[in-house]
C-alpha cells in the first residue's frame, strides 16, 4: 500500500497538477522551484513548526489559510533559501512570489500556498522563481513524471526523492492519497495545529476543511511527532494536506478507513524522512513501554534518541545500554533504574537495571550491524507506552553540517 | 590565582595525602587507582548528578556523608569503571572497597567516599582496587608529584589533568584550596545538593560541613552547572569538597574572600573539562542577555549548547547564525525573533532579527577559526542573562564514542 516512488502506472489523486523547474536558487543550479495546481480551488489543513522563529512562508501560509477558510488553489515551493530571519523584507518576497503566481494561475493571492527550505539568514531573490512562472505553468501536468519532478525540486540535503500513496474505496468510487515530503537534517518536528521538513498530501476525496483538520492532526501524532534525526526542530516545517473532491466520494472525519490509510502515507513518508537522514548508517525503532503515561514514554525516547553518545555507540554497532540507562536517568520521568529492562530486538540484555547473566556481547553487537534495529525498553513502573523513529550519529552527518565554503 | 598545573613549589592544603597505582581495571594498564586521606577527619560536602540513573558509588557516598554527618577521611576513586547498572552486586562491591579502606587507613567504613568513572553496566571487579590497597598506602605523599598522580589516575577520556588552586589570607594565616576533576565526555553536569565528572577540591580552612556545602553550591551553580559538551548528564558527577582545618584559619559561610577563591577554582576547573572535551576544536562562551529571566537564558543556552546544528557549524567555522536562531526559537522560552541580535565577539552579526546590513562574512569566518571565541545573543526582551561554556560536535568525537572493540 506504501511506496517510496509512484510508479508510472500508478494514477495520481485526481484535480492537480505539478511542475518543477530551475529557478537559479539552489547553488547547485538544479530544479529548486516547484508548484501543485489544484483544478479548482481544494480544502486544505496544514501544521506547522512549534518553534517560536518562523520563515516568513509560515506567516504568510497561515495567514492565507485563515482569509481562504482553509482553500489552496496553488503550493509554490521554493528549495535553496529557506526566507527565515530575513525580516519585514522576507515577509514582501514572499508576498510577491504568492501574488505573481496567483496571476499566473488565475487565483486569488491568499489562495497561494507558500513554502521554503534552505538556509537561514539569507535574503529569498523574489525575481528568481517570479521569472520561473511562465515556464512552470507551460509544463504543468498529472502524470507521474510530473509528480516525480515535483519531489525532487523540493529536496536539498535528501539524498532521493520521498513518496507514499495509498487508496481505498469510498462508497464504491476510488479515493486516493499521494504524499511527497523533503527533510534530512534539522529533523526533529514538533508541528503544531495552523515542520525544514515539508510535507505535501493530495487526496482526491471530497472532506470539508475542519474534517481534514482533524484527521491530519490525527495522523501526523503517530507520525511526523514521533521522528528524529539531529533532535533540531526547524523554522520553517510545514505539513500540508489538500483535497480536491475529484473523485466525487465524500469522506467524512469519522471515516476510519481513510484515516487509517492517511496514517500509513504520513507514516511511511516519516519513516523515509528518517531513513534518509544526513550520514545516517542506522535506522532505530525505538519502543518504550512500562511508562506512567505516553507523554512520559515520548519524553523517555526524545531523550534517548537525542543523546550524542547512545547515537555515536550506534553507530559504531556498540553495545554500549549503560548509555541508555544514562539517558532514561536525565530524561525527566521519574523512572526507577531497578525495574528497567531493554532488549535488543528479541536479545535481553537488561533486566531489572543489571546486566542479563547470560549476556552475548557478540550476538548483541551482531544485531546492531543491521541497518535497522529495534531497541525495546521497558520502564516497569506503568502502561505507558510509545514507538519513535531515530538514526545514528556518524562522523558523515558533522561533516555534511560542518562543511563550509564561503 | 588558577592554573591548570600545580607548580612544584606550590604547597598543597595542609592536612591531606595522596595517592596512586595501577590496579588493573583501566584495559590501558594505566593507573587507575586513586586515593586522597585526610590526617584526621575532613568536613565534607559534595553534590550528585540529577541523573535518577545513579552508580553504586553515589548511593553508598550519599549514605556515608549522611551517617558521618558531613566527614570524610578517605576518597578511594577508580576509573576504568563506572560501577553503574550493576544492581546490588555494584553496592556490594563498593561497600567491599570502602570497608578494605577502611581498614587499611584506620577510620570507620562510612568515613570512605566512593567514586567510579568507565563505562557503565560492567561489574566492577572489586578484588583489584582492593588487591591495591596496601601499595597505594605505602605511596601516600603531600607533594605536588603525589597530587599529579591523583590527577592522571581518575583520568579515562581526558588527554590532560586538569587541577586549579588558589590561596587567601585569613585572619593572618594562608588558607589554600586546591582543586582537581576528570571529564572529557558525557559533559552537562546537573548537579544537585546530596558527571562523569569527577571533581575533589581540597582546603586546609577550618569549616563546618553545613557551611561548606552552602559555599559549595554556591560556588558550583555558576561554574560545573554551567557547561556541557554533548549533552549527556552522566549516572556518576560527583563534585566533593573537604575541608581539613589544618592551616588553622576559621571561615564560616559568609566569608565573601573565600566564595570568590573557591569560585575561580569551580571556573578554572569547569572551562578545563570544556577544554579538554572530546574532539573538541572549538571552545565557545555563550553570553545570553536580554532574557524575561536568568532561568530562561539559561534555557537558550542550553539549547545552543546541545544543538548538533550549531555545534557542526561551530566545527566548521561556519558563521551560520539562522542556526543559533532556530535553537532560541525552539527552547521553551518565549523569544520574539523580531528582537533578537546577536554578535560573534565584537562583529554584530544579526539585529532584531535580520543579517546586519554591513554583514562581513569573510571577517565572521576567521573569527570563528580561533580555537576560542564569544557568542553573544540578546534576546531584546529582558534583563535575565547568563554564561555558559561549551564545545563544538566535531567527526572525532563520533570517532571516540563509536569506537567499539570486543
Amino acid at each position: 500500500m506504501n511506496d517510496s516512488s509512484l510508479a508510472p502506472s500508478e494514477a495520481l489523486p485526481l484535480g492537480f497538477r505539478f511542475a518543477a523547474v530551475k529557478a537559479g536558487i539552489k547553488p547547485s543550479g538544479k530544479p529548486d522551484f516547484a508548484v501543485a495546481v489544484a483544478d479548482k480551488s481544494a480544502s486544505a489543513a496544514a501544521m506547522f513548526t512549534g518553534n517560536r522563529v518562523v520563515a516568513a512562508p509560515i506567516i504568510i501560509g497561515r495567514r492565507h489559510l485563515a482569509r481562504s477558510a482553509g482553500h489552496v488553489h496553488v503550493v509554490a515551493v521554493n528549495a535553496g533559501n529557506a526566507n527565515c530571519a530575513t525580516g519585514q523584507g522576507g515577509i514582501d518576497a514572499c508576498e510577491r512570489v504568492c501574488a505573481a503566481a496567483a496571476e499566473t494561475f488565475h487565483c486569488e493571492g491568499h489562495e497561494v500556498f507558500p513554502s521554503s527550505t534552505g538556509i537561514i539568514g539569507v535574503p529569498l531573490p523574489a525575481e528568481k522563481p517570479i521569472a520561473a512562472l511562465p515556464s512552470v505553468a507551460a509544463s504543468l501536468g498529472a502524470t507521474p513524471d510530473h509528480f516525480s519532478q515535483f519531489a525532487h525540486a523540493i529536496m536539498t540535503t535528501d539524498t532521493k526523492p520521498k513518496t507514499a500513496h495509498a487508496s481505498l474505496i469510498v462508497d464504491g468510487r476510488t479515493v486516493r492519497i499521494t504524499g511527497v515530503c523533503k527533510g534530512a537534517g534539522m529533523i526533529h518536528p514538533q508541528l503544531v495545529p495552523h515542520a525544514t521538513m515539508l510535507v505535501y498530501i493530495f487526496t482526491d476525496a471530497a472532506i470539508d476543511p475542519v474534517a481534514l483538520d482533524y484527521l491530519l492532526q490525527k495522523s501526523v501524532e503517530t507520525s511526523f511527532n514521533r521522528i528524529s534525526i539531529d533532535g533540531d526542530t526547524s523554522t520553517n516545517d510545514t505539513v500540508l494536506l489538500l483535497a480536491s473532491g475529484a473523485s466525487g466520494a465524500a469522506v467524512t472525519a469519522d471515516n476510519g478507513a481513510f484515516a487509517k490509510a492517511l496514517s500509513e502515507v504520513c507514516l511511511s513518508l516519516a519513516k523515509q524522512i528518517v531513513d534518509d537522514g544526513e550520514g545516517v548508517t542506522h535506522v532505530v525503532e525505538l519502543q518504550i513501554e512500562g511508562a506512567p503515561t505516553d507523554g512520559d514514554a515520548l519524553k523517555v525516547a526524545k531523550a534517548i534518541a537525542h543523546s550524542p553518545l547512545v547515537k555515536t555507540a550506534w553507530a559504531g554497532c556498540d553495545p554500549n545500554w549503560g548509555r541508555l540507562m544514562a539517558a532514561a536517568g536525565y530524561s525527566g520521568v521519574a523512572v526507577d533504574p531497578d525495574r528497567i529492562s531493554i532488549w535488543f530486538g528479541e536479545q535481553q540484555i537488561c533486566h531489572n537495571g543489571g546486566r542479563v547473566a547470560d549476556f552475548d556481547e557478540p550476538a548483541a553487537h551482531s544485531y546492531l550491524k543491521q541497518r535497522e534495529f529495534t531497541v525495546r525498553v521497558d520502564l516497569g513502573i506503568g502502561s505507558g507506552s510509545c514507538r519513535f523513529w531515530t538514526t545514528d550519529l556518524t562522523a558523515e552527518y558533522v561533516r555534511i553540517n560542518a562543511d563550509y565554503s564561503t
